[in-house]
């Protein structure tokens, strides 16, 4: 029922992701995997309808707390990425952002163009504080957006993102109320 | 984050009602009482800032478990009123939409344009069969909407509603997906 | 340990159904399925000692929070139907009837006789007002029954019943307190 | 619903004693408070309308998890006391049974009446094997209704129950199946 | 991280046993079953790794609820027995204490050794007033370890113990808080 | 019954700290509270015997689930502060330490030398990668005992720390398994 178009591409669309797309964010999420993977852990974890419609289930439970939301990305029709708060807490301010995308979505600005939409809900709309944003310091796209959003880098995590068996460095960015509003 | 503009008031907003709204959704209900309370159950149970919290708790719970839903009615920066789903059942593709509006929401269209949309959600985006619409046969405001939805009154349910230690009768009407999709 | 035994056959008795009967149930219920099936939900959901119990166990659970109970009928030691409140709420005072059989079970009038049962718990031991029965437009077996215990047919729920992919009219037949009391 | 006329007072009933008698039970409590007090914990328990549906509610639970019954004793249309499976285990086959009454219930057998119902009830219906009875060395009302139930004395649990403060012996006393059927 | 030599072997330690050591435990009870199943229910439920994880979280729960806790003995750094309280009730002042072993952990005064030390926790750390020993009558090792422990026996519960289908006796040993000060 | 001495000091034992301890736990955080507030969240929250069960209940939980741990330090019989694991992952490796002293125990290389026993058991014991300290800037006593331990400091955390509605910044320092081996 709701949606909002994206300001760079006419046919985009953000709209709530939720446990009865189950089906539809498992076909994306197969599309997915190769790029996803190696970032954000649920990927591993949604390989069929019942694990895709658990990690969906999660975030809805997170919604209903307040804790965290998921939302996704329609380019003409097609689920091709999202956005997500993996955590928000409104009692201390801070909240965190993650992204992804399948090939599709990707070299549109997309993500991007998504991931300003929840800065400003976060500041603008619900009064947080602070924004973290943590990614591999081997995911240069990420790190990418992370800049472009005018977040500043506040340290390397060492060795704290297990993958596969290797330990890989997790970059800390952030990004404060009084930055955006600033900006 | 999200909102949709009623086509009949250009000022007019429909967006998901949530539990870290409630002391703008007490102030409403403290306007709304009076011409409310006798058809909104939750309307008696949402006196403080606990019980309304409590009451948007509930449905943020009910839609976590894709079985009910809540969205408020924006006039002018002003939550007015708004329509919900008290029940939402997939499985069997029943569910039921309720509305109500303190004065100031009155007279614009509003409640009938925005309960439209959750019959267009409910019939196009969800496939259900079956919308159901309960209103006291007292209550002719309602009626008059259920009618205009399209509605037939399936029956009344003699002394089904307790208010105030009277009991009253409940009208069920009804609307198919055929019969929407017909129109 | 309770029983009643039914005015209208000596040798017909009215026992609580509880968890611990599951195997004796699902018996009976192999033996009812094709009868039932169509109009008891649960008939469907029952079919090994699992599911049997489980069905079973939910009316413990709803009788614990006083909002339901179901009763087997036993003709000559066989369990071969039974009556339920489906929904019990004492708070409002509405509750529904409902009833099922198996064919060694039909024709002696176990059915309604034990319906009255429930009719006078609800309204004389627990002060209930209203006992709804809603049944297929069908199911002319059970509206007989409604009829024969004094009820009103309130309406027809268009379509709202869901049975093997078709979508069938449900009849909502009530009775209201000082109708028994005045009969 | 259910009742069972007691054999030796044919106006004494056993009925299941559930939380929505409350009233009923607080009223019956407090006459019987100072008999009953020492030796049934949740006598101290139930003072108010709150605690005393507390303890009935916790009753009903058990008995939903078949780990606990309690049935009540009417005279004359009055709750006088009543018996109970404080523990239940269907898959060990052990069981307790303990009793309570107030002043109006006395010298009238009724308990042991009552208690006898439910051995029947545990051995017969239910096949347990071993029925526990335990009482306060000084309850000797409590060990003689034991006694008369053809219980044997399996030993005392010194200073096993804490009671204001004081630490007193339990008597342990058993019947077993074949005991009972053997009588 | 903790650990209490044992005073009767320098190479034998008492530590708690947590569920994350679940596969040295099953290896353990594996060598153990034999020794253990007829008298400790647990042996026969812990037969892979999820159940033997299974039994040890049971005890990590009773241990965060104060009701049960559970430790482990190693001599020369394996795993071959342990003492454990399966019921601890703060308020009432009484508890139960348990053991067991593998035929390696026999014969060195371990099990005697370490239930000392629960008892003497029991007592003068938490002030509990009563410590109860429940076993077998057919276990005499067991009941040997109750009376050098200097324990009394209250009773016999008969045919209180099903195993493997047969009805066995337990002894109820107890010793009181005075009693072990007095010693 | 368990407890580790110090090796700095003879008088001064590790043990683990539980929610049965809570009077105790309310006198030291009362004569605690001035130097701690600052620093320990749950300090703020711990106020009165319920509050201050309620934290420790908080942390056997943890415990249980195995997320999180807390132990005290006695210094000649009295509590003056303690050590914990906030969290703790078992699954990914990483965790996070955590300490807090009265004035009583400043000075004596308590902490640091509790500190480095929670280390070596992470490590050592539990096989874990990575080990957290997170401090506000202010706190230079807390960045002194990370920089004691070898850990490096990864970042700040600009703004994340809130308290009494100022936010601080918070310096992330970690410590990584094959430092520790290393060293």
């Amino acid at each position: 029922m709701y949606a909002v178009t994206l300001s760079t591409s006419p046919t985009a669309e953000l709209r709530p992701l939720e446990p009865w797309m189950a089906e539809e964010f498992l076909a994306h999420i197969d599309r997915a995997r190769a790029t996803v993977d190696p970032w954000i852990p649920w990927a591993s974890f949604s390989t069929d309808l019942d694990s895709a419609r658990g990690t969906l289930q999660r975030y809805a439970d997170k919604q209903a707390a307040d804790g965290g939301r998921i939302h996704g990305i329609w380019l003409e029709g097609t689920l091709v990425g999202g956005v997500m708060f993996p955590r928000f807490d409104a009692r201390t301010g801070n909240c965190e952002i993650g992204v992804w995308t399948e090939p599709a979505g990707e070299g549109h600005g997309l993500i991007t163009t998504a991931a300003r939409l929840l800065v400003e809900y976060a500041f603008v709309e619900r009064g947080m504080q602070r924004i973290e944003w943590v990614t591999s310091t081997r995911n240069v796209r990420s790190s990418a957006v992370a800049r472009r959003l005018g977040m500043t880098l506040d340290g390397v995590l060492r060795k704290e993102f297990l993958h596969n068996g290797e330990r890989l460095d997790s970059e800390v960015w952030s990004l404060l109320a009084d930055e955006w509003s600033a900006g």
